[in-house]
Order: C-alpha cells, then structure tokens, then sequence
C-alpha cells in the first residue's frame, strides 16, 4: 500500500478518534441551570473573542496570501490558505470542545475524582488528536496531490522545487495563524487574569472566581482562548513545520532515494497518532497521583512509539542496511537504521525534557521550594529567586538539545537532526492531550466555585488543576526545544536554497564575517523586542480591565457585593477582546518584517552577498536567542505559581500570610511570563525562518 | 619622540592628577565627631571586606599564575601578574579614596550644593584617572620594555608571538581579577542593601540609613565594595583587553607597518586621557541641572577627543593618506585617515549609549515613567512593566552597535572595529569619574542621614545621589556596550590565531556546521546560568543578613530602638563578607573553565577541527547572548530603581502609598540586576574569549 495513503489513513483515524470521543463528552450531563449559565457566559465570551480575532487575523491573511500568489504562484498560495485555515480550525475545535467540557468536568467532578479526570482529560485527547491528525492529513494530504494526482516527481529539478515551494507556504500559514492566535490569545488571558486579580483579590478581597468580580467571566474565557486555541494552532504550526521542513531537507539533500524517504516523516508521524490513541486509554487513577495517571499515557505512548517507529521505518525501508543515496557524494552516509536510532534520539529528548521542566515547576523540587522559602521575605526576594530559577532552568534542557543535535548528527547528518525533530513531534498527539486538559480543569474549577458546589467538588477540581499548570509547562518546553531542532533543519533548508538558486552568489556564514555578526544580534534581538512588547501589552490591557472593574464598583458596587446585581461580566470580556486583538498586530509583524528589512538594507549597504549572510545569521540569532528566552519565561512562570501553590497548602503561613501575598506578586508577574511571551516565541522563531525561505524563492523568482 | 613613551608620560599625567587631586579631597574637613565615627565604620568594613577579597582571589590567582608559567612561559605568567595586581590596586586606591570623600562630601554639603558636587565628583575623577592611567601605564610600559628594553620585534613572527602571548596574559590577569571583584562586590552590596531593606524598612518601619537598622553600615559599605571598587576593576580590564587586543589584532594582521600602528591606541588612549583632565574643569553648576553639570564635563572631553585624536593619528602616520601594509594582501586596503574615521565612529556609539541609557534610566522620559504608573496597579504589574522596558531597552544599543560594526568595517575591516573599542575605551576616565560619583553621594546620604545633620543637607545629598543612578547605568551600558566590540575583535584573534597555529586542521565556522550551532547554544547558556547563580547568591546572602538583623533584635529590640544601645554593626557586615566571599567563587570559574571543557569534550566527540569549531562559536554565543542579558539587567535595574524616585517625589501618592511599596518592590529586584548579576556579565565575555586564545597558545605549545 502507498505509504502516504497509509499516513492519511492514520490521520483520518486521529479524526475519527475526536469525532467519537467529542460525541462522548457532549452526551455526560452538563450540570445543574446555575452551572450550565455560567458556562454559556463563558461560552459565549470565548466565541465573540476567536471570531474578532479570526476576522483580524483574516485580513492579515488575505492580504499576505495575495502577497503569496504574486510572487510564489497558485500553488503556494492554495497550500499557505491550507495551512492558516486549518491551524485556525484546530484553535476553533479544541477551544469549543473546552468550553463545554469545563461544565461537565465539574459536573462529574461531584461525582468522584475518577470522573471529574476521565472527563477533563478525554476532552483534551479530542484536541490532541485532532491537532495532530488534520496536521497530517493537510500535509500528506498537499503531498499526495501533488505528487500522485498531480503527478509531480522530486526527481526532477522543475517539479521539486514547485513541491518544496507549497510545503513550505503551507506551513506560512499555519505559522502566521498561530502567532497571532498564541499572541493575541496569551493577551487575553493574561491581561483578564491580572486586571481581575489586581482589584479583585487586591483591593476588594476576593477569591479566586468570586462571582461577583466582573472580570472573572474574562479570565475564564481567556483560559479557553489562550491555553487552549493558541496552544492548539501552536502546536499545529510545530507540527507542520517539523514534518514539513524534514520533507523539504529530504528533498533538498537527498537523491534517488528522495521520494521515498519523504514518506518516511509521514507514516511516522501516522503510527505515532495510533500510539497516542492507545495511550490515552491508560490514563487512569491508581494508587499514584494524578500526575502520575497522567504520565502513565505517556510512558505508555512513547515505549509504544519505539516498535512502531521500527515498524515505520522498516515499511518504508524493507533493507535497512542500504545506504541511502545523496546529492552530495562527498557528505557522510548513512542508512534507515541510522534514521530509526534519530528518531530514538527524538524521542529520548522529549522525555528528558519533560523530566526537566517537571523538576523545575513540579512543588516537590527543590526550584519551586526555592521560590516559596524567599516569599518569606518580601515581594522583591520572591522575584528575585524567581527571576533566578528562571535563568537557570534554561541550562539542562540546553545540554540536552545539544546532547540530541551531537548524537543525531552524528548518525545521519542533518537529515539525522530532522528526524530527530520528527520524531519529538510524532508524540504531539500525547502531549497536547496532556496540555488541553489544563484549562477544562481551571474553568471546571471556576464554574464549581461560582455555581456554589460543595468545597469537596472545589478540593477535586484544585488538585485536577495543580497538575495542569506542569503539564502546561512541560508542553511549552516540549513545543521550544523541538523549535530549537526544527529551526535547524530550516536554517539547513536556507543555506541549501541559496546554493541552488543563487550558485553564482558568494555567500561567507563564518563567523568572522562582520555581517554574520550583525545577523546574529539582530536575530538575537527579535525575541527580547517581541517579549518586551507582548509584556507591555498584557500590563497596558490589564490596566483597561482593571479600570473597568474599578467603575462597575464605582456605579453599582454595594448591589454587587450584596448579590442583589449581577457585574457586567459581557463588558468585561469586550474589552480584553478590543484590547488583545488590538495589541497582538504590530509584536506579530515583527518576524514576519524583520528578515525582509534586514536582507535588503544590508544588501544596499554591502551586498547581496552580505545581505544572504546577514539573514541567515538573523535566522540563526532567533534561534539561539529565542531558546533561552522562552525556556526562561515558560519555566520561570510555571515555578512561579506553583510556589504560590506550596505556599497555599500551608507552608509559611498559608493562605493570606504575608509569603502568600509574595508569591501571588510572583504568580502575577510569571503569567505574562509563562503564557504570552514565552510560548509566542516558538511560532516567532519559525516564522521568521520561513519568511526568509520565501524571501529566497521570491527573489529567484520561483 | 617616541610615541609609546609619550603615551607613558599621559599615563603619568594621569596619575598626577589623581595624586594632586586626592591630596585636595583628603585636606577638605571631614565633619563632626559623629560623622568621621560613622565615616571610620564604613572604612573599616570596606578595608576588612576587601582585604578578605584579595586573599580569596590572590589563592585563585597564584594557582593560576603558576599554570600560566608552566603552560606558556615565564613572560607572560609576570604580565599576568602584572594585569592582576594593578587591576586589584585600582579597586583599592577608588575604594580608599571613596570612603574619605563621602564624609567629606556631606560636610562640604552643609555649605552649598555646588561644595558637595566638587567634592564627590572629584573624588569620582580621581578614580577615573587612576583607572585609565594605570591601564594606559601598564599595557605601554610592558609593551615598552618587550619591544624597546628587550628588544623584541614585531616583525619576526617568533618574537611576534611572545609580545601577543604577554599582551594576552596581560588582559587575562585584569579580567580575573575584575571578574571576581565585580561579583563579589556586588554580591556585598547588594546583599547587605536588600537584607538591611527586608528586615529595617519592612518590618521595623525605618527609613533608608535609620541607623538603628544593624544593617545600615554594611549597606554603605557595599556601595564602595561594589559600586567603587568593583566599578574600577572591571573598568580598568575592559581598558587593558580593549587597547590590548586591538594592538594584538595588528600584529597578527598588518604588515610593515605593525610596529607603527600598535603605538596608535596607545597614543589615542594617551591624549584622551588629557582631554577627559581638561573635561573634570567643565563640571560645574550653572543655571541647569546637576547632571547638565555632569554632562559638560563628559560633552567638553568628547568634543575635544576629536582633535586630540586627529593629532594622535597623524602623529603616528603623518602621511594619512599612505596605504597601510596588510599582511593579507587580498583584504580590503585603507590608511590613517579612515582609522582616525573609525575612533569618530567609536565616539559616536559612545555618545548615543549615552544618551540612549539616560532616556531608558531617567525620570523624565517614557520607559521610568510606565513604571511608576504601573506601580499604581500593584507589586506585580510593576515588575512586569519593569521586566517590558528591561527587555525593549537592549534594542537601541543594539542597532547603535550594529550600526557602528558595519560603519568601522566598511571603513578599515576588523582593524577598524578594533580602533572604534579603543576610542569607546579612550574615554574610560571620564566615564568612570562620573560613575564613581554615584557610591560617594550615595554614602554622603547615608551619613548625613546617621549623624543627624540638617534635612537641607540630606535634601542636597538626595539630589546629588538621584544623579549618580543614571550615571552609574550609563556606565555600565558603556561598558557592556564597548565588550561588544572588544569581544569581536577577540573573536577574530581567535580565528586567526587558529590560522596560524593550527593551519594544518581544517576548521569550520559556517553556520552550517551543527557543531557551531553547539557552541553557540553553550555560550548563549553562559550568561544565563551565571545571571542566575548570582542572582541565587544574592538572594541567599541577603537572607542571612535578614537573619542575623532579626536576631539582633530579639536580643537587644528595645535598647536599640531608643537608641541606648548601638546595633553590633561589624557582626553583619562580617557576614556579609563571608557570603560574598563564598558564593563569588563558582559563578567566576564558569567562564574559564568552559571553553576548556567545551573544546575537549567536543574534540573527542568530533574530532579537533570541530573542536575549535564548536569553542570558536561559544565565544560568539556569549558575545550575543551576554550583550542582551547584561544591557535588559543593567538599565531595568537603573528604571526600577528611578520609578521609585519618581514616587518618592510625590506622584501616585508618594513616600509610603502603595504604589510606593510597589516601587520598593521593583527596586529590591532591580538591585542584583543592575549591580550584581548584570555587570558581572561584562568581565565574564572577555575572559571567556581570553581563554579561549590562551588555550590556543597552550595547545600549540607557546
């Protein structure tokens, strides 16, 4: 059987899963009427948010996409239009799976600890699933068109290129949606968050979701269009990506055995949604810990995936121990078992960074402790060690990214790294499922607290919740440290293009070349510029909430207070979603701006020669930068609040102490920290790397 | 005459003036009984603290002594010595000085504010010339006696080596000896500030220099430990690698006219250091502000470096125009005339740090601003504006500093940029001048405050100190900023060191190559990991000294609250030294021993070539990382702490107002920022790359 078909098969069983599984969470009851309004508020506020945001991003998109077809042709631009519309659907889907499993997880939540997990965590998988499936079906699916219906050959010159030119507009799209999904998304969230707790729990002494706040209808809305839909287009984006950019590195590097071995990435990622299925199913309580459930899928997926990658390499390969065929005659051989040891390689990464970033958010470790011990002292010494553990979280998952780059290479070159990087994604399926069930539990959470459930209900939905916030963390590092990989193979896909479509070019990369240097700073400098804004905007968003809060209480606060008023939540919710659609614009232009500017000026300034140099160095700056500046956000922000979680079980003093008012000043900071900026960057790095490849096949005029 | 001698005679200048100049400052009365009693309690702490320092670093500094005399010959193990001792002599004279002056200047207060501004600025220049001349004194008397003494020719390429392997071992004994004194000072300081704040302003109600609060004096005394002392150090390195290695670049790269041109940055360091004499005239209250005052002074030396240094150039080369011999007779050709170019450019980045750090550090503009309107909103939307302008501050400098490498480049290639540091460095009097005001006010405060003089005079002293927080920021943005560049041309040392010792193995440094992505993902980690154990470090030290001001008052509260008994002052400031003294050690080896490790390690792996590779491609990674780390953490540090000054002066409801406990806030965490962690950041580049060349020199057995 055709290989690719094989894929596409897999991935319409990952749709399938969803279907059936979706079907399931919407047939358990939805709780009581109080509980069923609150969710149809939270519902409804998330729905307004996603189709303002979709109408921006639409726009925007329209506009590069036309962009696309002048200078790229219809091709590319049918496949970026493939690639937006489908990473915007992935948002939609597992964003409106979310908002109505958060009822229903509390309602079974009343029931047991058992059923309140099944629930949130089956709703997940429906977003995990399908993010992973339909990111396989739009990639294999663009391939097998193109190459079997349409009948274009990676052999020949003409055809490879029209081939690689739609791979690559193809994840464009999906890129350029889930910057501004995670971006304007993370501004949500985190601005409501903020402004609700700022005068909320500040100055009016409330609870976390006290239904009289008028921003907390906001906060929870932001959970679903934040943690879930950005995240759910994000991690579409890495996917295709990944997938794609080892597709178009095969093509690029590899000869005779090019076609074939561009399957390989394909049925991989296939077989690996077939484990993610099966490892969903052994997510269960026992005598351990929920994290512990938790981690049972996924031990169970990855030792699964091994065999199965075996399996997929073997079908594609069925003489393992043939050296695969190269341009390049001079570069280093290797054979598909190579490949398979990559993929083994792929996989050891995830795992060891999982291990990492839960050593480093998880309360029982000695980082977060850290954090919880210096709240004792003030505000300023819990920022202080937060600010610290967040710059040295960054340094274990650094060496293993390096360990992984010297080890796969080592095997197969750069084609090693790719699969590699391939392979991280294949468990996408598993980990998103992981992520998305995060924000059911915090919303399950609310609605429990603000629908007047028993405390026991509340106790259930908080210990379901403090596992979310470190499987959140985990998917961030997982999300950039396969980032850090993926660039790789398109900063190699960059170098390849510029050596076929401008041969008579000299382009120097060494890093004597002032030029280089000055790529790599600028490069360097996207990811602070671009936190540095996404901050600003959170802080300038959450202000406006704050101050709208401050008025609903200036005009009806005593009939608020009393519960003889309801607050304006609606308000509330069209205001965050002004302000974040608003303020996501200009920060996600940056990468997409920024490599174009710098190309041309430095061409003016040195040539062309120069300009090709800079940019690449630009591409990698990003990278490098972009690295520890997310790591450091995204781990810092995770330690951040689950030190104010220690704090909140009772250690130094409790709820209410002085320590505990330190560590929600650390909580607060870390939340623009750890779900705006921090995963932004991810998509960030990408984007700007694709931007560049278009750039070349511009310029060349492809 | 000759011109390394005339450059040794401005040396002398230098050092007269400080001499003259010093004797002035210690004639000036120094006050009532009370006042020299606290002045004498800071000195004494100082004196111990820094004695402790030097012998913790004189252990460190014999052990390595003796592995530069066994690895690379007795010439260089002395130079090595030499670089060390008079780095540490710096720190001590401008600590000595410093800790006279401060009663002084508060004395000198009491009469007019123009009296306390000479006295402190002053004192400030007397550092500043120090600093500079011992610099200009050590590098031209050394290379003096090597090639005029010993008769060692640049022209022979055995002899060659040993004038560049002495000039090497030169910087890499200041930048050890700087990067020990500017963590442990600024762990000092910082600890002691941060711990006497905790304990004294939080939870006893006192204020700033209440000296009730047993942590009062080793507050003052780590402005002078760390602010002064390590101010001058690391200053007096950045000087010697930066006029050393434009001098070793030379000599690697230029033909003929090596022995000539190495004389160039002596002598432009030589009538700078006259100008920036004439500038300390300039200094002088008229009808405008205290820093207008301040900034003539440094405006008159700028303006008159232009001359001065056209006199220098032509002086060496009275022919501008002549070609000057390349030894690469490929490369791009250019003459006297565009190096003197090139110093203007490096006047130009100079001038536009300046003022580029005044605007992200002053009261008056945007960035200080939205934090104190954030602080309104609480503690945590204060630290997340101040961590969005820490980050959106290092894209100014950024493009300044690109702007200023593509400049020199396009004017006189590698060597340009060399000659574009040096002239940044050529200003280094003046500039430390006005930074070493900053811990003298800021002293002078504290002892006003203590000896109950006046509130006109603490009014006064207030002033003089706001000024000494943009100033001392600049300082340390001239400085990270003048690394940049001096760190490439290291780089390029680097490289052609490797060219010339290693020819027969081939090296790659194309950006291709995965194990140049290795490297620069490794050095990227360093500033991370170091910023991270420093700020660590000061949390845990600053804990301690909370402790130990805790305990002392649950031994004797109620004596020392009515003041009938004297808080035991020498028992915190003890303990702040011995943490100092212990958490200075680890961070300071991370950057000499990692390339070493780095090298090896990938060696084996990999095979020498990408050895070099990889270690080649670290130094460029702590470059690019380091420069954002060091610049986000030195001016969000100098913006926090001048929000509070804004508040403090009456908006948002001033002292005591909640926005004000925010502000405190910001401040505490700006303070390991911008005075521990960041500056440390500087040395730590340097001596990476130093190194790095000296392991060169070992492995090729010079």
């Amino acid at each position: 059987m055709d290989m690719v078909l094989l894929a596409i098969l897999c991935g319409l069983v990952a749709v399938a899963y969803g279907i059936v599984t979706a079907l399931q969470v919407l047939r358990a009851p939805a709780g009581n009427a109080r509980m069923q309004e609150i969710a149809k508020a939270i519902q409804e506020g998330a729905g307004a948010y996603l189709q303002r945001q979709y109408i921006a991003i639409g726009i925007v998109g329209v506009i590069v996409a036309v962009g696309v077809a002048v200078f790229l042709g219809t091709v590319p631009a049918i496949a970026f239009v493939i690639g937006a519309v489908l990473s915007g659907v992935t948002g939609f889907i597992g964003m409106n799976i979310s908002v109505r499993a958060n009822v229903r997880t509390a309602e079974a939540a009343r029931g047991s600890l058992q059923g309140g997990l099944t629930m949130a965590f089956r709703s997940g998988a429906v977003t995990g699933m399908l993010v992973a499936g339909l990111a396989l079906l739009a990639i294999a699916g663009l391939y097998y068109v193109l190459t079997s219906v349409n009948g274009l050959s990676v052999e020949d010159a003409v055809e490879q290129r029209q081939i690689v030119n739609a791979l690559v507009a193809l994840s464009f799209g999906a890129s350029l949606i889930s910057i501004f999904a995670r971006l304007g998304g993370g501004i949500f969230t985190k601005a409501a968050d903020v402004g609700a707790d700022m005068v909320g729990k500040n100055e009016l002494g409330f609870d976390e979701d006290d239904d009289r706040n008028p921003g907390v209808i906001a906060d929870n809305v932001g959970d679903n269009v934040g943690d879930c839909a950005g995240m759910a287009a994000d991690l579409f984006e890495t996917y295709v990506v990944t997938i794609g950019a080892t597709m178009v590195l095969v093509a690029l590097l590899i000869g005779a055995d090019a076609g074939r071995l561009m399957t390989l990435p394909l049925l991989a990622g296939g077989v690996c949604i077939l484990t993610s299925i099966i490892g969903t199913y052994f997510v269960r309580l026992g005598k351990g810990s929920i994290m512990g459930a938790l981690y049972k899928g996924f031990i169970v997926t990855a030792l699964l995936s091994i065999p199965a990658l075996y399996f997929a390499t073997n079908a594609v390969f069925p003489d393992m121990e043939a050296p695969i065929a190269l341009n390049d005659t001079a570069a280093m051989s290797f054979n598909a078992r190579h490949l398979f040891y990559c993929m083994l390689v792929g996989l050891g990464v995830t795992g060891l960074i999982v291990w990492i970033t839960e050593y480093y958010t998880g309360t029982d470790y000695r980082p977060v402790q850290s954090i919880a011990k210096a709240s004792d002292s003030g505000h300023g010494t819990n920022v202080i060690q937060g600010l610290a553990v967040s710059m040295e979280s960054t340094a274990l998952p650094t060496l293993v990214i390096v360990v992984g780059i010297v080890a796969a290479f080592q095997l197969a070159g750069l084609i090693g790294i790719a699969f590699a990087a391939t392979a991280m994604l294949a468990l996408a399926g598993m980990v998103v499922a992981l992520d998305a069930y995060g924000p059911v539990t915090d919303n399950a959470g609310g609605i429990a607290e603000m629908s007047g459930l028993d405390a026991e209900v509340r106790e259930r939905t908080d210990a379901l919740d403090a596992v979310g916030n470190t499987t959140k963390a985990v998917t961030k590092g997982y999300a950039i440290g396969s980032a850090g990989l993926a660039a790789l193979v398109l900063f190699a896909t960059y170098t390849e293009d510029l050596r076929q479509f401008f041969s008579a070019v000299t382009v120097d990369f060494t890093l004597s070349n002032p030029y280089v240097v000055v790529g790599l700073l600028l490069g360097a400098l996207l990811p602070y510029l671009f936190g540095g804004m996404a901050m600003t905007a959170v802080g300038r968003t959450a202000a406006a909430v704050a101050q709208d809060i401050r008025a609903q209480f200036k005009e009806n606060g005593p009939a608020i207070i009393n519960r003889t008023a309801r607050p304006n939540y609606a308000r509330t919710v069209g205001l965050v979603t002004a302000g974040a659609i608003k303020e996501m614009i200009v920060p996600s232009l940056l990468p997409v701006l920024a490599p174009i500017v710098v190309y041309f000026v430095i061409t003016a300034v040195a040539g062309q020669g120069n300009g090709f140099a800079a940019l690449g160095a630009l591409l990698m700056g990003v990278i490098v930068s972009g690295l520890f500046v997310a790591i450091s956000m995204t781990s810092g922000g995770g330690a951040w609040d689950n030190a104010k979680k220690v704090i909140e079980q009772g250690a130094y003093g409790g709820k209410g102490s002085p320590a505990h008012q330190a560590a929600v000043t650390g909580d607060t900071v870390g939340d623009p920290y750890k779900d705006t900026a921090g995963p932004a960057v991810n998509p960030m790095i990408k984007i700007t790397n694709i931007v560049a490849l278009l750039l070349l096949a511009a310029l060349a005029g492809h």
